[in-house]
């Protein structure tokens, strides 16, 4: 019996003290290709397999301590997933690349992407509408006054990456409405505008399931999972200047950072 | 027209210094609902509807300036994501809740949703398996020695939350196995094995399609969005004890935290 397989399944209550203690049981083949698949989705998301083909099924299997089957099932999690294909006469080869995006700094995205390409914006709309009382109290503007609206296709080398949809106060915004945004991260635009840096933002993540006309819009498949990003960005003076809400393509980005245990 | 059909669209290269100068053009109702739903999620995230119950079609559309079918179609969107259902005779009520796990400080789940209930965890493995190149090598133990492997499935309230897979090198493991670990974060028994608090971890954020079967464990619906947590821990000498692989059900936790501008 492979490794992998021999590993032992806890009894749930027993509070056993060494490890012999532990009774063993056959474990789903599908917990055991889940534990493999994030194994390897690290490996080629992490540009381990250099050439882009992945080792022969029978190698992983060796590597892993895996059977064969629990390999190809392992393999087809990647492949629903998008991140691998089988090609005849080559193997499986790595079809999707991820691209980090700082957790760390407050950072536009075609500063977070510099190093991987370049950043382009698709504006699908822009222009004021009267704030509604949800976006006024966050922005600190009286509800029903005019902010500044903005929708954004953003592309990474052509690529859909996230859908972007933004408020601004439109005493900030309006100096926006003739700037590049085509090629500028609204960030950049902001700090020129105000005559200060940025200073923080709160922010939170989600993964939603793409609705079928973001999906579209993100040329992502039907169902595609999306990683949405709200975020209220203030200036260094504390004023509350851009509430965005980003819907990131799922397949294309990942977010890193580094926590600390101690506050 | 409602005020958020009034939006204008943005020409796309045309660098127009004035608001007015702006075409205006019909908006998609799938792009304004987009818009709406965005808005709606945050209020019912917040806990803002105080009964749980959303404001009738008609309010709604005249808060936010858009048009009952504008309304009804976000709606849709909340309702496809799981987080309102219509009840006749009511209206549309708030059925999900997301709890909001800390991106700020390095915490265990338990510590992170202390004041939002009991977490309970299920161990659905636990026992020594040979560590794979990758896990060895993050870890910092020699290829293929035995390192501690957990699976968990999470709880908080009863709710299931996350699918947890461990890698904890042996030495640090082994004292695990006769603890309490359906009732106490991993983080914590680290610490108290380890005599030092633990120090950082580094993170990698994804939004993926769970695969049926992780599905099925989390008792989610089939296709549903998952917020994948990949984070290799140090101890405060900065020595890697943790190796986890986290499915988060992406209707029932958020990642909420702050991030500066400056270095």
């Amino acid at each position: 019996m492979p490794p992998a397989d021999r590993i032992r399944d806890h009894s749930g209550h027993a509070a056993a003290t060494t490890v012999a203690a532990h009774r063993t049981r056959r474990r789903l083949r599908a917990d055991r290709a889940r534990q493999l698949a994030d194994l390897l989705r690290h490996q080629l998301l992490s540009g381990v397999f250099a050439d882009g083909v992945l080792p022969h099924e029978s190698v992983l299997a060796a590597d892993y301590g895996a059977s064969r089957n629990t390999v190809r099932q392992a393999l087809d999690l990647l492949r629903a997933e998008g991140l691998v294909q089988r090609q005849p006469g080559v193997g499986t080869v790595v079809v999707a690349r991820k691209y980090p995006h700082g957790l760390d700094r407050l950072m536009g995205l075609a500063e977070t992407l510099r190093e991987h390409g370049q950043v382009t914006n698709e504006v699908r709309t822009m222009g004021p509408v009267p704030a509604p009382a949800p976006v006024a109290g966050r922005l600190g503007v009286p509800p029903g006054s005019d902010v500044l609206y903005i929708e954004r296709l953003r592309r990474l080398n052509g690529l859909p990456l996230s859908l972007d949809l933004t408020y601004i106060p439109l005493d900030i915004g309006t100096a926006l409405l003739g700037a590049d945004l085509e090629n500028t991260d609204v960030f950049r635009l902001l700090e020129a505008v105000a005559g200060q840096p940025l200073g923080h933002a709160e922010i939170t993540l989600e993964a939603v399931t793409a609705d079928t006309h973001s999906a579209a819009v993100l040329e992502a498949p039907h169902g595609a999972a999306v990683l949405m990003l709200e975020r209220l960005t203030h200036l260094a003076d504390g004023r509350p200047v851009d509430l965005e809400f980003i819907r990131f393509r799922g397949d294309r980005i990942t977010m890193s950072g580094l926590l600390r245990r101690s506050p």
